[in-house]
Parts: structure tokens; C-alpha cells; sequence
């Protein structure tokens, strides 16, 4: 490879090689979003070493700044050392147990404490696990079986957006409507209202929520006799800790959350309101298994707790976010390209004209050779291991990047 | 309490209080097969403080020998050394990433090697995760809906047995039949075998496979154009590595993986020949979520795997067990009580007449007085960490409470 080439394109030839071997030895859809042929067609590494702090380094030894920090789970940082010593700490005194732990009751009324609306919950084991309780808990109170979905709600049969070996008759017991269009959610509960046990959304998309589309869910929902359920599995501990409905003073029937909670840790649970967790219909729900409310996971719902609190740690992700938007933005406007972070500070979403995908991905790639990992269409994350240093000199290496691109 | 009464049920003065604050903080159904008001009105504990090796502690401070094992996890011991130094090392080299990592690799090659029948896999998080990939990847390659099920493969829609929340339709695509009944399940293959996409059958239940079950589930499967699944998530790390098909030299389709390979970490997986995991439809279905193959469950895989070899492991466990079981039941008779322990060494499982149930009850009450933790109906599980003078004092123990019981 010449100099001007490996200015422009990482190598990648370890992640290359590595991923030719998984095929040979993992199904591909398992992790099918985190190492895939079409990223490393892009020019991206599909194989980490090791990451600490806000920082990951490739099987090739590429180091990068993360703004993906594992597809959300990261926000104190990577190999947090607090996170670390709890996790250690409790191991010592087991994981899980033939009975319940002293922590479950802990870490509940403390996560309650913090989502005021909400006064029960369920622990779960990732995202997925919560989404699915939270459905499960609301076909049960209402004695439907219809959801309207809108977004990600995970990979389990009555939600996963692939649906390659899912029943038909399971699909047709969800349908999904347009983020902000509550003009379509209203059509939808029109037609199918009697039988709709949940409208579930994810609460921040894209640009975000325009005025009154989240308590407009809510209110549609209760019109019909159903449930509303905000996916906040993203969106806690980042946007506020209980997440948009916190921060917008909003009250669903239930909530999920997960992801950012445990740092790398499985943690997720589903809280809801008194009136409907402690029907006699929730009450009848198995959401039981083998490794809900771990208690590593526990004890990382702590120490995120404790460092978000003393270190201001959700105002700390909003401001690089916003921070990091204003000025990549500025760049791209001046280098010409459409590429733009939009959305709410702490988790910006990149967007930018499908006719420019070949200079974006260009441009993209340009800054993975100087160490900078921004992604091409997925959400990103800020942490609290991002520093103001960390976006400057990201927002000099786009603009860096696009004035090299622009004369090679 | 006075002695009398204090020598035939314990004290778990502190398990109840902490189960009343649960009931005002989180919905019954999550975590409700470890704490419950059943097992506590049977004078179980329901709350653990920590646990070491084969015991835990209650939250009343009574010490157990424990035999449940957290429902089947722990298969080193209790907050084993090793699995503690391998997670706390790689904790410092972060948790899951924005890409693949190598322990994926490292730990599918070496996890294969032990499964000799099957070539590929794909890491999931916790049981419950890898026979829903299972079932997904069979409906996937076979076209086919229906799914024939027997034994608890986990909490999610299409297999749950307790129903609340779950769509008629989502169950009416999976009919459960007995255990050893190969008439049943060959009179539903006739009836719906042209939708049928799988067979899915937990290896060992109750006093085990009687001959010819197993394959006889493999055969019928597959001369009605689906495929057969082996729930093995009890079973691995267990009966053999590689669970009961790897002990009996039979060849499921796809064999489901988890509990034992983490030692509480949520590890899980399925695994499954070249010819069904290759095919395109099985490369078309979604499996991916943020902590699936999260390195620390792969590296207490990797620590099982080591000490279960070393040591000898799966040998010790069937030498425990039925060390176990023949002193148990010995005892048992002696004592004129219906308790026995049945099935195979490394999970033995109680039964008793229906009508000697409080005189068994008694009996147990009086071994947790003793410090001895005996499930009534579940099956529990033996570790590298029982001794044979536990198992002794256990068989002790059960001696002394019988004798105990019958002059009080």
C-alpha cells in the first residue's frame, strides 16, 4: 500500500482475514451489526483487541476514537475502573444464587427513585429481554394481542425488523408506524384499536421527537384501550437517566431500559406505573430465567449511578454531543459534503444525501486512518470518557480529512 | 422460637421481610422460580446474602451446603478464583465493543472441538436467547411454523408454559409432548408433520432418556422434513462438555448451550451441523444484539472448560452425584419417607408420593436447619466444588433429620 492510499484507507487486513475465519465457525447473523462484510467493504474494521476509556484498538492495532462505545452499552468508558472493582468486588460473593439477593432490593428503589413516574419494575437480561416483558405484561393487562411498534425494539420473534424465520401469524401481531407521524398511529388504532394491547416507541429517533408526538402516543394509546410503552433502552442514562420521559416530564404505562445501565454489563429491566404492574394479570407473568438481575449486572446499575450523579454526567454527554455535532456539521457545510450529525446531544445521528455516499464513506474513511471512528448510518454515543480535546481534534480530523479528499 | 421448633424449621425471619419489600418494588413474575411465597411458606429462604463454593449464606445468615447451584450456573463453585482473575483481566480490556473481537473466534474453535457433531454456532446471552435462535434458525432453513417441544426451553412466547401475555396464536405454533413418549410425538408428526419446522427436546429430564428416545426424536424429526434440536442448556458442562448428544454419540440438527459454560456469567449459544447452519435461509436470520459474545462470558467459558479438563470435572460431578443419590435414598427408605433422588449423577432429581409431601417437607425443613440446602421438586445440580465429605454430611444429615422427625 503507497503512502497516499493508506492516508485514505485503513488497514484492515487483520479484520479481513478474522472475519473470512468467523465464517467458518459462526452463524453470521449473530453479531451480524458488529462485523460484517459489508462494513469492511466500506473500509472499516470489523475486529477489536482491546478498549479503554473512550478508545478502541482493531486486530490490526489501529487505534480509534469510539463514538459507537458498543452500539450504546459503554458510557462511564470502556475498562471503567470503577466498574471494574464493583464487578470484582461482587464476584467474590457470587453471581447469581438458588434464591433472590439482598441487591435486587437495593438497586430497585434506587432506579425507581430516579424515574419518578414509575413505582415497580422487572430485571431483565439485555434489551431484548425488556421489550419483550414489557409486551408480554401488556397483552396480559389488557387481554389483547396487538402491538404498534416504532423502532428498534430488539431481535425477538414479535419485533425483529429481519424476518427470516419468524411466523407469519407472529409478524401479523405487530405492526409498526412511522416515527412522528401520529396522523398513521391514529389510522392504525381506528382500524385495529379493540384489539391493540400497546402502542411501544422508541423515544428518541433520528432528529428527535417533534412537540407532542411522544404524549401523543401515550394519549392514542389510552383512547383505544391500550398501553403505552416507551423503548428507552438507548436512551437511558444518556438523554437523562430515566431517559426522554424523564427529561420531557412524561409518563408512559411502562418503560424499558437497558444498554448504558450496566456499562458493558447485561443490565436491563421494564418499570411501570403501581395501577398496572400490580394488576392481577401482571401479577400471573413469567418473565423469569437463570440470569435476570444478575448481580454483576446490579452492582454496574450502581457504579453508573454513582459516577453519572458526581460527575454530571448526563450534562457532560449533551455537551460534547452538541459539541461534536455543531462542529463536524461546520466542517462538512464548509468541505461540501452532506454529511451531517443531527438529533439530541448525547447521541447524535449521522445523516447525509444517498447521492454523496461515495465522498461521505471517502471522507469516513480518511478519518479512521487518523484514528477517529465515526459511523457512515448508525447512531452514535458520547460517554464520559470523551473529552473536550477528543472533539476538537475529532472535528479537525473530518475537517482535515475533507480538505485531503478534496486533492487527491 | 424455642429449640424444639427451631431444630425443624429455620429462621428466615429476614427472607420474609425482604420478600414483602420486593412485593412493593418489583412485579412477582421476574426472578419468581428463586423467591416466591411458596418455597418461603414451606420455610425455605428466599433471600441470599453471598455465596462461596457449594454454599451460600442467607439473608438470615444461616450457611447452606447448596445443591441448586443458582438453578444450574455454577458448575466451578461459587465465586471461583479463576473465573474472577479471567473476568477482572479482561474487564480491563473492555466488555463488548463496536466490532467482533477474537475471544469469538478462540472460543468457537475451542467450543467445537468439544461438540464433535456440530461445525458452526452463534453466541447469544442466557438459555432462554439460544433455543429462540435455534427454533428461528430451524423455521428459517425449513419454511415451517410449527414447533414440537418438550421440557422448559426458556421464557420466551413460543415456549412458555405459564401463557399470560402470550398471543393464542404465538402458542398455538408449538405443542408440547412427553418426555420417553416417542407414540406421542410420531401421532403429532403424522397429524401436523408437514409444519412441523422442529423437534425440540430437552435431553435429560426426570430419571432420564429411556433408550432410543433421543434418536428416536432425531429420526422422527427428520422422516416428517424437520428438524431436530437438543435443549442442552442443562446438560452442557454437565453430563459431558458437550451434553447429552456428545455422551451418547447422537447427531441433532442444532443442540442449545448455556447456564454451566459461564459459571454465572450468561453465557449461551446453539451450535449445529454444517448442512443446516450454511444453508442461505439460515444465513438470512437475525440473531444479533448488543451482549451477545460479550467477552466476559467468553472468557468464563474459557475458565470452565480449563478446570473442567484439568480437574476431571465432568467425572467428579457424576461421581458426587451418585454418591449422593445412593446415600440419600438409602437413608430415605430407612427412614420410611418417599424421597429419592432419581436420573443421572450430575443432576439428580427429587420425587416423592404425592401424599408424603409434608412429611418430606419435614425432612428438608430439618436438613436446612442443618445447614443443607435440598430442592422438594427441582432438580439440582452437583460442582467441582461439592466434596465427597459434603456429600457425606449431606447423607448424615438427611439420617439425623429423619430420625429426628419420626420422635418429635
Amino acid at each position: 500500500m503507497n503512502t497516499e492510499e493508506s492516508a485514505r484507507t485503513p488497514c484492515v487486513e487483520r479484520s479481513k482475514q478474522l472475519l473470512a475465519r468467523s465464517d467458518e465457525l459462526i452463524v453470521p447473523g449473530c453479531l451480524v451489526h458488529k462485523r460484517n462484510h459489508d462494513m469492511l467493504d466500506k473500509g472499516y474494521p470489523v475486529y477489536a483487541r482491546k478498549a479503554e476509556g473512550a478508545h478502541f484498538w482493531d486486530a490490526d492495532d489501529n487505534k480509534y476514537l469510539d463514538y459507537l462505545m458498543g452500539f450504546g452499552p459503554i458510557v462511564l468508558g470502556h475498562a471503567h475502573p470503577a466498574v471494574i472493582e464493583a464487578v470484582e468486588r461482587q464476584m467474590r460473593e457470587g453471581i447469581v444464587y438458588s434464591v433472590g439477593h439482598l441487591l435486587e432490593l437495593e438497586l430497585a428503589e434506587r432506579i425507581l427513585s430516579k424515574i419518578p413516574w414509575a413505582e415497580r419494575l422487572a430485571f431483565m437480561i439485555g434489551g431484548s429481554g425488556a421489550t419483550t416483558a414489557a409486551i408480554r405484561l401488556a397483552r396480559a393487562v389488557t387481554g389483547r394481542d396487538l402491538v404498534l411498534r416504532c423502532g428498534y425494539h430488539g431481535w425477538h420473534d414479535w419485533t425483529t425488523p429481519f424476518v427470516a424465520g419468524v411466523p407469519p401469524t407472529t409478524r401479523a401481531l405487530s405492526i409498526e408506524f412511522p416515527y412522528n407521524d401520529l396522523d398513521t398511529l391514529a389510522d392504525l388504532l381506528e382500524q385495529h384499536g379493540g384489539r391493540a394491547a400497546a402502542v411501544i416507541v422508541e423515544t428518541l429517533r433520528f432528529r428527535g421527537p417533534e412537540q407532542g408526538f411522544l404524549q401523543g402516543c401515550i394519549d392514542l394509546a389510552h383512547e383505544h384501550g391500550a398501553l403505552c410503552i416507551f423503548d428507552e433502552v438507548k436512551t437511558g442514562c444518556r438523554i437523562d437517566i430515566g431517559g426522554v420521559s424523564v427529561r420531557e416530564g412524561l409518563t408512559p404505562d411502562m418503560a424499558t431500559y437497558g444498554k448504558a445501565w450496566g456499562n458493558g454489563l447485561p443490565a436491563s429491566f421494564v418499570a411501570g406505573t403501581e395501577e398496572v404492574m400490580t394488576t392481577d394479570a401482571a401479577k400471573r407473568v413469567w418473565i423469569a430465567a437463570t440470569f435476570h438481575a444478575d448481580t454483576l449486572s446490579l452492582v454496574a446499575i450502581r457504579t453508573v449511578l454513582d459516577h453519572l450523579e458526581s460527575c454530571d454526567g448526563i450534562a457532560h454527554q449533551w455537551r460534547m454531543g452538541e459539541r461534536l455535532m455543531a462542529g463536524v456539521n461546520a466542517a462538512c457545510e464548509a468541505g461540501g459534503v452532506s454529511y451531517r450529525l443531527r438529533g439530541w446531544g448525547p447521541m447524535p445521528n449521522p445523516e447525509n444525501d444517498e447521492s454523496d455516499n461515495e465522498r461521505v464513506l471517502d471522507m469516513l474513511r480518511r478519518c479512521l486512518c487518523r484514528g477517529v471512528y465515526l459511523h457512515h448510518n448508525h447512531g452514535m454515543f458520547l460517554s464520559l470518557a470523551h473529552t473536550e480535546e477528543d472533539i476538537d481534534r475529532t472535528i479537525a480530523v473530518v475537517r482535515d480529512s475533507l480538505a485531503e479528499g478534496s486533492t487527491t
